[in-house]
Protein backbone atom coordinates (compact mmCIF):
# COMPACT_ATOMS: atom_id res chain seq x y z
CA UNK A 1 0.00 0.00 0.00
CA UNK A 2 0.83 3.41 -1.10
CA UNK A 3 -1.07 5.95 0.46
CA UNK A 4 -0.89 9.39 -1.74
CA UNK A 5 -2.71 12.67 -1.71
CA UNK A 6 -2.65 16.07 -3.20
CA UNK A 7 -4.48 19.01 -3.12
CA UNK A 8 -6.97 19.46 -6.16
CA UNK A 9 -8.84 23.15 -7.10
CA UNK A 10 -12.27 23.35 -8.82
CA UNK A 11 -15.04 26.61 -9.49
CA UNK A 12 -17.96 27.54 -9.19
CA UNK A 13 -18.24 30.87 -11.34
CA UNK A 14 -15.93 32.61 -9.71
CA UNK A 15 -15.52 30.55 -6.57
CA UNK A 16 -12.41 28.71 -6.25
CA UNK A 17 -12.72 25.38 -3.74
CA UNK A 18 -10.03 23.36 -2.91
CA UNK A 19 -10.34 19.57 -2.09
CA UNK A 20 -7.74 16.53 -1.37
CA UNK A 21 -8.05 14.05 -2.82
CA UNK A 22 -6.20 10.54 -1.71
CA UNK A 23 -5.47 6.95 -3.47
CA UNK A 24 -3.22 4.05 -3.10
CA UNK A 25 -0.69 4.51 -5.77
CA UNK A 26 -0.23 0.54 -5.64
CA UNK A 27 -3.26 -0.36 -6.91
CA UNK A 28 -3.67 0.10 -11.03
CA UNK A 29 -6.23 1.83 -13.08
CA UNK A 30 -9.18 3.94 -12.02
CA UNK A 31 -10.76 3.11 -8.79
CA UNK A 32 -14.49 3.79 -7.18
CA UNK A 33 -14.41 6.88 -6.02
CA UNK A 34 -15.92 8.46 -2.82
CA UNK A 35 -16.76 12.41 -2.08
CA UNK A 36 -15.54 13.30 1.82
CA UNK A 37 -18.35 16.82 2.63
CA UNK A 38 -17.14 17.95 5.97
CA UNK A 39 -18.90 18.98 9.45
CA UNK A 40 -19.46 23.03 10.20
CA UNK A 41 -15.75 23.55 10.79
CA UNK A 42 -14.98 23.43 7.41
CA UNK A 43 -12.63 20.75 5.15
CA UNK A 44 -9.57 19.63 8.15
CA UNK A 45 -7.82 16.85 9.05
CA UNK A 46 -10.63 14.93 10.15
CA UNK A 47 -11.81 14.54 6.71
CA UNK A 48 -8.50 14.32 5.15
CA UNK A 49 -8.13 11.68 7.43
CA UNK A 50 -11.54 9.66 6.10
CA UNK A 51 -10.00 10.08 2.99
CA UNK A 52 -6.60 8.52 3.52
CA UNK A 53 -8.90 5.79 5.13
CA UNK A 54 -10.89 5.06 2.13
CA UNK A 55 -7.61 4.89 0.38
CA UNK A 56 -6.13 2.40 2.30
CA UNK A 57 -9.64 -0.06 1.72
CA UNK A 58 -9.15 0.71 -2.52
CA UNK A 59 -11.23 3.92 -2.86
CA UNK A 60 -10.23 7.35 -3.92
CA UNK A 61 -10.91 9.45 -1.37
CA UNK A 62 -11.68 13.17 -1.82
CA UNK A 63 -12.24 15.64 1.07
CA UNK A 64 -14.12 18.55 -0.70
CA UNK A 65 -15.13 21.55 0.57
CA UNK A 66 -18.12 24.15 0.02
CA UNK A 67 -17.28 26.98 1.86
CA UNK A 68 -14.08 28.50 -0.55
CA UNK A 69 -10.98 27.82 -0.31
CA UNK A 70 -9.50 31.43 1.17
CA UNK A 71 -11.88 30.18 3.77
CA UNK A 72 -10.38 27.08 5.10
CA UNK A 73 -8.95 26.86 8.87
CA UNK A 74 -11.93 29.74 9.58
CA UNK A 75 -12.33 30.66 13.26
CA UNK A 76 -16.10 28.42 14.34
CA UNK A 77 -18.06 31.79 14.54
CA UNK A 78 -17.73 32.25 10.56
CA UNK A 79 -18.01 28.60 10.48
CA UNK A 80 -21.20 28.68 11.69
CA UNK A 81 -21.98 31.84 9.50
CA UNK A 82 -20.99 30.01 6.25
CA UNK A 83 -23.10 27.15 6.98
CA UNK A 84 -26.18 28.54 7.89
CA UNK A 85 -26.41 30.88 4.70
CA UNK A 86 -25.91 27.38 2.44
CA UNK A 87 -28.44 25.43 4.62
CA UNK A 88 -31.22 28.79 3.74
CA UNK A 89 -29.52 28.64 -0.06
CA UNK A 90 -29.45 24.75 -0.86
CA UNK A 91 -29.62 25.63 -4.84
CA UNK A 92 -26.50 27.04 -3.84
CA UNK A 93 -25.27 23.97 -1.23
CA UNK A 94 -26.18 21.90 -4.19
CA UNK A 95 -24.53 23.03 -7.35
CA UNK A 96 -21.16 23.38 -5.24
CA UNK A 97 -21.66 19.54 -4.19
CA UNK A 98 -22.01 18.72 -7.80
CA UNK A 99 -19.48 20.49 -9.05
CA UNK A 100 -17.32 19.35 -6.47
CA UNK A 101 -18.40 15.49 -7.73
CA UNK A 102 -17.59 16.73 -10.95
CA UNK A 103 -14.02 17.30 -10.18
CA UNK A 104 -13.76 13.55 -8.30
CA UNK A 105 -15.16 12.09 -11.61
CA UNK A 106 -12.21 14.24 -13.74
CA UNK A 107 -9.59 12.19 -11.57
CA UNK A 108 -7.49 9.73 -13.70
CA UNK A 109 -7.39 7.94 -10.30
CA UNK A 110 -11.30 7.43 -10.63
CA UNK A 111 -13.92 5.42 -12.13
CA UNK A 112 -16.11 8.11 -13.27
CA UNK A 113 -19.07 5.70 -13.74
CA UNK A 114 -18.36 4.34 -9.79
CA UNK A 115 -18.54 7.42 -7.46
CA UNK A 116 -20.50 8.10 -4.06
CA UNK A 117 -20.70 10.63 -0.91
CA UNK A 118 -19.95 10.15 2.73
CA UNK A 119 -20.54 13.19 5.58
CA UNK A 120 -20.09 13.90 8.82
CA UNK A 121 -22.89 16.52 10.75
CA UNK A 122 -23.49 19.09 8.33
CA UNK A 123 -21.89 17.05 5.48
CA UNK A 124 -24.28 14.69 6.12
CA UNK A 125 -26.99 17.26 5.29
CA UNK A 126 -24.90 17.81 1.75
CA UNK A 127 -24.29 13.97 0.67
CA UNK A 128 -28.29 13.53 1.31
CA UNK A 129 -28.99 17.03 -0.92
CA UNK A 130 -26.23 15.36 -3.31
CA UNK A 131 -29.04 12.42 -3.75
CA UNK A 132 -32.32 14.34 -3.36
CA UNK A 133 -31.21 16.49 -6.63
CA UNK A 134 -31.31 12.99 -8.56
CA UNK A 135 -27.38 12.51 -9.32
CA UNK A 136 -26.41 9.11 -10.48
CA UNK A 137 -24.11 8.62 -8.03
CA UNK A 138 -24.34 4.85 -6.49
CA UNK A 139 -24.70 6.02 -3.05
CA UNK A 140 -24.59 7.84 0.02
CA UNK A 141 -23.23 7.95 3.73
CA UNK A 142 -24.67 10.32 6.39
CA UNK A 143 -22.91 10.31 9.58
CA UNK A 144 -24.68 12.02 12.33
CA UNK A 145 -26.22 14.40 9.61
CA UNK A 146 -28.88 16.95 9.74
CA UNK A 147 -32.53 16.08 7.83
CA UNK A 148 -33.93 19.33 7.46
CA UNK A 149 -35.32 19.37 4.12
CA UNK A 150 -33.66 21.60 1.04
CA UNK A 151 -37.53 22.57 -0.22
CA UNK A 152 -36.64 22.37 -4.07
CA UNK A 153 -36.61 18.59 -4.37
CA UNK A 154 -39.63 17.27 -3.68
CA UNK A 155 -40.12 15.65 -7.24
CA UNK A 156 -37.06 14.56 -7.85
CA UNK A 157 -36.50 10.62 -8.15
CA UNK A 158 -33.65 9.67 -5.49
CA UNK A 159 -31.42 7.42 -7.61
CA UNK A 160 -28.59 7.05 -5.00
CA UNK A 161 -28.98 3.86 -2.42
CA UNK A 162 -28.80 6.01 1.07
CA UNK A 163 -27.50 5.13 4.81
CA UNK A 164 -28.14 7.24 7.23
CA UNK A 165 -26.03 6.52 10.77
CA UNK A 166 -27.63 8.39 13.63
CA UNK A 167 -28.10 9.00 16.97
CA UNK A 168 -30.58 8.61 18.48
CA UNK A 169 -30.52 11.63 21.13
CA UNK A 170 -28.78 13.93 18.71
CA UNK A 171 -30.06 17.36 19.72
CA UNK A 172 -29.60 18.08 16.24
CA UNK A 173 -31.93 15.61 14.06
CA UNK A 174 -34.58 15.17 16.68
CA UNK A 175 -37.22 11.04 16.11
CA UNK A 176 -39.64 13.28 14.80
CA UNK A 177 -36.94 14.66 12.18
CA UNK A 178 -35.58 10.87 11.21
CA UNK A 179 -39.39 9.86 11.09
CA UNK A 180 -40.01 12.95 8.61
CA UNK A 181 -36.62 11.79 6.67
CA UNK A 182 -37.78 8.60 6.03
CA UNK A 183 -41.25 9.53 4.49
CA UNK A 184 -39.40 11.60 2.63
CA UNK A 185 -37.21 9.70 0.95
CA UNK A 186 -39.70 7.04 0.45
CA UNK A 187 -42.08 9.45 -1.52
CA UNK A 188 -38.51 10.16 -3.80
CA UNK A 189 -38.30 6.23 -4.34
CA UNK A 190 -34.92 5.49 -2.81
CA UNK A 191 -33.28 2.55 -1.61
CA UNK A 192 -32.97 4.05 1.83
CA UNK A 193 -31.67 2.82 5.83
CA UNK A 194 -31.36 4.19 8.49
CA UNK A 195 -29.14 3.41 11.51
CA UNK A 196 -30.57 4.31 15.00
CA UNK A 197 -28.02 4.52 17.93
CA UNK A 198 -29.79 4.57 21.37
CA UNK A 199 -28.42 7.16 23.76
CA UNK A 200 -25.84 8.51 21.16
CA UNK A 201 -25.53 11.91 20.07
CA UNK A 202 -24.22 14.73 17.88
CA UNK A 203 -20.85 13.99 16.62
CA UNK A 204 -20.76 10.20 18.10
CA UNK A 205 -17.75 9.73 15.14
CA UNK A 206 -15.55 12.81 16.51
CA UNK A 207 -12.72 11.78 19.19
CA UNK A 208 -12.41 15.75 19.85
CA UNK A 209 -16.37 16.68 20.09
CA UNK A 210 -16.33 19.26 23.14
CA UNK A 211 -18.91 16.97 25.47
CA UNK A 212 -19.60 19.96 27.82
CA UNK A 213 -22.99 21.24 26.42
CA UNK A 214 -24.64 18.03 25.62
CA UNK A 215 -24.84 18.20 22.25
CA UNK A 216 -21.79 16.99 20.34
CA UNK A 217 -20.34 13.60 22.57
CA UNK A 218 -18.15 10.90 21.02
CA UNK A 219 -19.76 7.29 21.50
CA UNK A 220 -16.66 4.80 20.88
CA UNK A 221 -19.14 1.74 20.01
CA UNK A 222 -21.22 3.99 17.60
CA UNK A 223 -18.10 5.82 15.97
CA UNK A 224 -17.20 1.64 15.14
CA UNK A 225 -20.49 0.53 14.51
CA UNK A 226 -21.06 3.35 12.02
CA UNK A 227 -17.94 2.63 10.15
CA UNK A 228 -18.43 -0.93 9.78
CA UNK A 229 -22.07 -0.22 8.12
CA UNK A 230 -20.36 1.99 6.21
CA UNK A 231 -17.32 -0.16 5.03
CA UNK A 232 -20.64 -2.95 4.28
CA UNK A 233 -22.53 -0.03 2.33
CA UNK A 234 -19.73 0.70 -0.10
CA UNK A 235 -18.66 -2.78 -0.13
CA UNK A 236 -22.53 -3.75 -1.49
CA UNK A 237 -22.10 -0.41 -4.14
CA UNK A 238 -19.17 -1.22 -5.63
CA UNK A 239 -18.99 -5.15 -5.06
CA UNK A 240 -15.46 -4.87 -3.34
CA UNK B 1 -17.13 -28.74 9.38
CA UNK B 2 -19.37 -31.44 10.76
CA UNK B 3 -23.30 -29.82 11.25
CA UNK B 4 -24.82 -32.10 14.18
CA UNK B 5 -28.61 -31.48 15.29
CA UNK B 6 -30.57 -33.38 18.28
CA UNK B 7 -34.18 -32.56 19.43
CA UNK B 8 -33.85 -31.33 22.93
CA UNK B 9 -37.19 -31.20 25.37
CA UNK B 10 -37.38 -29.00 28.53
CA UNK B 11 -40.43 -28.28 30.66
CA UNK B 12 -41.97 -25.62 31.87
CA UNK B 13 -44.31 -27.04 35.15
CA UNK B 14 -46.16 -29.72 32.84
CA UNK B 15 -45.96 -27.93 29.82
CA UNK B 16 -43.26 -30.07 27.50
CA UNK B 17 -41.15 -28.19 24.66
CA UNK B 18 -39.19 -29.47 22.08
CA UNK B 19 -36.20 -27.24 20.32
CA UNK B 20 -33.66 -28.10 17.82
CA UNK B 21 -29.81 -27.82 19.08
CA UNK B 22 -27.71 -27.57 15.88
CA UNK B 23 -23.42 -27.44 16.66
CA UNK B 24 -20.11 -27.69 14.21
CA UNK B 25 -18.67 -30.76 15.92
CA UNK B 26 -14.89 -30.04 13.97
CA UNK B 27 -14.91 -27.21 16.64
CA UNK B 28 -13.77 -28.49 20.48
CA UNK B 29 -15.23 -27.26 23.61
CA UNK B 30 -17.82 -25.31 24.48
CA UNK B 31 -18.94 -22.25 21.96
CA UNK B 32 -21.40 -19.06 22.36
CA UNK B 33 -25.38 -19.89 22.07
CA UNK B 34 -27.67 -18.61 20.44
CA UNK B 35 -31.34 -19.34 20.63
CA UNK B 36 -33.83 -19.09 17.59
CA UNK B 37 -36.82 -17.79 18.30
CA UNK B 38 -39.74 -18.83 16.07
CA UNK B 39 -42.48 -16.96 13.91
CA UNK B 40 -46.08 -16.98 14.35
CA UNK B 41 -46.55 -20.58 12.65
CA UNK B 42 -43.86 -21.89 15.86
CA UNK B 43 -40.73 -24.20 15.48
CA UNK B 44 -40.35 -24.96 11.58
CA UNK B 45 -37.48 -25.85 9.21
CA UNK B 46 -37.18 -21.84 8.63
CA UNK B 47 -35.89 -21.43 12.44
CA UNK B 48 -33.86 -24.75 12.30
CA UNK B 49 -32.02 -23.76 8.93
CA UNK B 50 -31.17 -20.32 10.85
CA UNK B 51 -29.54 -22.37 13.86
CA UNK B 52 -27.43 -24.97 11.48
CA UNK B 53 -26.56 -21.37 9.96
CA UNK B 54 -25.25 -20.15 12.99
CA UNK B 55 -23.35 -23.62 13.88
CA UNK B 56 -21.86 -23.03 10.64
CA UNK B 57 -20.75 -19.78 11.61
CA UNK B 58 -19.18 -21.52 15.07
CA UNK B 59 -21.67 -20.81 17.68
CA UNK B 60 -24.24 -23.41 19.24
CA UNK B 61 -27.65 -22.55 17.89
CA UNK B 62 -30.87 -23.35 19.58
CA UNK B 63 -34.03 -23.40 17.48
CA UNK B 64 -36.79 -23.18 20.13
CA UNK B 65 -40.63 -23.71 21.04
CA UNK B 66 -42.57 -21.82 22.57
CA UNK B 67 -46.26 -23.27 21.81
CA UNK B 68 -45.39 -26.69 23.35
CA UNK B 69 -43.99 -29.42 21.44
CA UNK B 70 -47.54 -31.39 20.87
CA UNK B 71 -48.69 -27.93 18.77
CA UNK B 72 -45.35 -28.33 16.53
CA UNK B 73 -46.42 -27.91 13.24
CA UNK B 74 -50.38 -26.83 13.53
CA UNK B 75 -52.32 -25.05 11.35
CA UNK B 76 -52.16 -21.64 10.95
CA UNK B 77 -55.43 -20.24 12.39
CA UNK B 78 -54.77 -22.67 15.75
CA UNK B 79 -50.81 -20.78 15.59
CA UNK B 80 -52.40 -17.41 15.56
CA UNK B 81 -54.64 -18.21 18.79
CA UNK B 82 -51.81 -19.54 20.49
CA UNK B 83 -49.42 -16.96 19.47
CA UNK B 84 -52.18 -13.81 21.08
CA UNK B 85 -52.67 -15.95 24.02
CA UNK B 86 -49.02 -15.57 24.99
CA UNK B 87 -48.85 -12.29 23.77
CA UNK B 88 -51.46 -11.57 26.20
CA UNK B 89 -49.98 -13.25 28.84
CA UNK B 90 -46.60 -12.00 28.52
CA UNK B 91 -45.23 -13.05 31.87
CA UNK B 92 -46.01 -16.88 30.81
CA UNK B 93 -44.07 -16.07 27.22
CA UNK B 94 -40.85 -14.82 29.99
CA UNK B 95 -40.93 -17.84 31.59
CA UNK B 96 -41.17 -20.40 29.01
CA UNK B 97 -38.32 -17.76 27.18
CA UNK B 98 -36.34 -18.21 30.01
CA UNK B 99 -36.92 -22.51 30.58
CA UNK B 100 -35.94 -22.43 26.19
CA UNK B 101 -32.55 -20.28 27.35
CA UNK B 102 -31.63 -22.20 30.50
CA UNK B 103 -32.00 -25.75 28.70
CA UNK B 104 -29.12 -24.16 25.81
CA UNK B 105 -26.98 -22.96 28.87
CA UNK B 106 -27.15 -26.76 29.99
CA UNK B 107 -26.38 -28.14 26.86
CA UNK B 108 -22.21 -29.13 26.94
CA UNK B 109 -21.92 -27.42 23.58
CA UNK B 110 -22.57 -23.84 24.81
CA UNK B 111 -20.35 -21.49 27.37
CA UNK B 112 -23.22 -21.00 29.88
CA UNK B 113 -21.63 -17.59 30.46
CA UNK B 114 -22.05 -16.72 26.72
CA UNK B 115 -25.88 -16.69 25.55
CA UNK B 116 -27.74 -14.84 23.11
CA UNK B 117 -30.99 -14.33 21.30
CA UNK B 118 -32.48 -13.90 17.99
CA UNK B 119 -36.03 -14.14 16.80
CA UNK B 120 -38.06 -13.46 13.49
CA UNK B 121 -41.91 -11.82 13.33
CA UNK B 122 -43.31 -13.04 16.68
CA UNK B 123 -39.87 -14.26 17.77
CA UNK B 124 -38.80 -10.91 16.99
CA UNK B 125 -41.03 -9.88 20.22
CA UNK B 126 -40.08 -13.17 22.52
CA UNK B 127 -35.94 -11.85 22.47
CA UNK B 128 -36.82 -8.28 22.54
CA UNK B 129 -39.25 -9.53 26.03
CA UNK B 130 -35.84 -11.74 26.58
CA UNK B 131 -33.97 -8.48 27.13
CA UNK B 132 -37.01 -6.29 28.52
CA UNK B 133 -36.86 -9.21 31.81
CA UNK B 134 -32.96 -8.58 32.59
CA UNK B 135 -31.81 -11.59 31.94
CA UNK B 136 -28.15 -11.28 31.52
CA UNK B 137 -27.89 -12.70 27.99
CA UNK B 138 -25.31 -10.88 25.58
CA UNK B 139 -27.94 -9.10 23.15
CA UNK B 140 -30.64 -10.35 21.02
CA UNK B 141 -31.60 -9.64 17.59
CA UNK B 142 -34.90 -8.85 16.24
CA UNK B 143 -35.99 -9.41 12.85
CA UNK B 144 -39.05 -7.39 11.87
CA UNK B 145 -40.25 -7.85 15.44
CA UNK B 146 -43.51 -6.88 17.05
CA UNK B 147 -42.86 -4.40 19.15
CA UNK B 148 -45.83 -3.95 21.64
CA UNK B 149 -44.46 -3.23 25.48
CA UNK B 150 -44.84 -6.37 27.32
CA UNK B 151 -46.49 -3.98 30.64
CA UNK B 152 -44.55 -6.09 33.04
CA UNK B 153 -41.28 -5.23 32.80
CA UNK B 154 -40.80 -1.31 32.97
CA UNK B 155 -38.59 -1.32 36.05
CA UNK B 156 -36.27 -3.64 34.73
CA UNK B 157 -32.48 -2.68 33.80
CA UNK B 158 -31.97 -4.25 30.39
CA UNK B 159 -28.75 -5.96 30.40
CA UNK B 160 -28.68 -7.38 27.03
CA UNK B 161 -27.40 -5.49 23.89
CA UNK B 162 -30.15 -4.92 21.08
CA UNK B 163 -30.26 -4.86 17.46
CA UNK B 164 -33.78 -4.32 16.36
CA UNK B 165 -33.73 -4.99 12.39
CA UNK B 166 -36.74 -3.39 11.40
CA UNK B 167 -38.93 -2.59 7.72
CA UNK B 168 -39.96 0.76 7.78
CA UNK B 169 -43.20 0.05 5.89
CA UNK B 170 -44.52 -3.21 8.61
CA UNK B 171 -48.22 -2.52 8.68
CA UNK B 172 -47.60 -4.67 12.03
CA UNK B 173 -44.83 -2.67 13.81
CA UNK B 174 -45.29 1.04 12.47
CA UNK B 175 -43.07 4.13 12.65
CA UNK B 176 -44.82 5.47 15.64
CA UNK B 177 -44.36 1.60 17.28
CA UNK B 178 -40.97 2.10 16.43
CA UNK B 179 -39.75 5.56 18.20
CA UNK B 180 -41.57 4.28 21.26
CA UNK B 181 -39.76 1.25 21.53
CA UNK B 182 -36.76 3.53 21.18
CA UNK B 183 -37.85 5.43 24.03
CA UNK B 184 -38.75 2.31 26.04
CA UNK B 185 -35.22 1.13 25.46
CA UNK B 186 -33.68 4.11 26.29
CA UNK B 187 -35.58 4.65 29.78
CA UNK B 188 -34.21 0.71 30.42
CA UNK B 189 -30.78 1.60 29.94
CA UNK B 190 -30.46 -0.56 27.18
CA UNK B 191 -27.33 -0.28 24.23
CA UNK B 192 -29.75 -0.50 21.77
CA UNK B 193 -29.57 0.07 17.78
CA UNK B 194 -32.65 0.15 15.37
CA UNK B 195 -31.61 -0.55 11.52
CA UNK B 196 -35.15 0.80 9.64
CA UNK B 197 -34.93 -0.34 6.01
CA UNK B 198 -37.10 1.95 3.78
CA UNK B 199 -39.94 0.56 1.33
CA UNK B 200 -39.34 -2.87 3.41
CA UNK B 201 -42.50 -4.76 4.80
CA UNK B 202 -43.28 -7.55 7.49
CA UNK B 203 -41.37 -10.80 7.01
CA UNK B 204 -38.65 -9.51 4.99
CA UNK B 205 -36.35 -12.18 5.70
CA UNK B 206 -38.89 -15.26 4.08
CA UNK B 207 -38.71 -16.27 0.59
CA UNK B 208 -41.68 -18.22 1.00
CA UNK B 209 -43.90 -14.53 3.03
CA UNK B 210 -46.99 -14.50 0.84
CA UNK B 211 -47.22 -10.61 -0.70
CA UNK B 212 -50.63 -11.77 -2.18
CA UNK B 213 -51.91 -9.25 1.16
CA UNK B 214 -48.67 -6.49 1.00
CA UNK B 215 -48.56 -7.27 4.97
CA UNK B 216 -45.43 -9.72 4.57
CA UNK B 217 -43.01 -9.26 1.91
CA UNK B 218 -39.28 -10.77 1.40
CA UNK B 219 -37.42 -8.54 -0.04
CA UNK B 220 -34.05 -9.63 -0.68
CA UNK B 221 -31.55 -7.01 0.24
CA UNK B 222 -33.15 -6.16 3.36
CA UNK B 223 -33.03 -10.17 3.93
CA UNK B 224 -28.99 -9.90 3.14
CA UNK B 225 -28.28 -6.67 4.65
CA UNK B 226 -30.22 -7.80 8.01
CA UNK B 227 -28.19 -10.94 8.43
CA UNK B 228 -25.10 -8.94 7.90
CA UNK B 229 -25.57 -6.86 10.60
CA UNK B 230 -26.26 -9.82 12.75
CA UNK B 231 -23.30 -11.18 12.37
CA UNK B 232 -21.57 -8.41 12.76
CA UNK B 233 -23.57 -7.82 15.98
CA UNK B 234 -22.45 -11.72 17.08
CA UNK B 235 -18.79 -11.21 16.37
CA UNK B 236 -18.86 -8.01 18.68
CA UNK B 237 -20.75 -9.81 21.20
CA UNK B 238 -18.68 -12.77 21.45
CA UNK B 239 -15.15 -11.35 20.03
CA UNK B 240 -15.56 -14.19 17.40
Amino acid sequence: MSIKTRLIDYRDGDFVFEGMLAWDDAIEGPRPGVLVAHTIRGRSKFEEGKAELLAGMGYTGFAIDVYGKDAIGSEFDDCREMMESLRNQRAVLQRRLLRALQALRDQPEVDASRVSAIGYCFGGLCVLDIARTGEPVAGVVSFHGLFDPPGNTGGNRIQARILALHGWDDPLATPDQAVALARELTAMGADWQLHGYGNVRHAFTNPAADASTGVTVYNESANRRSWAAAQYFLSELFDT
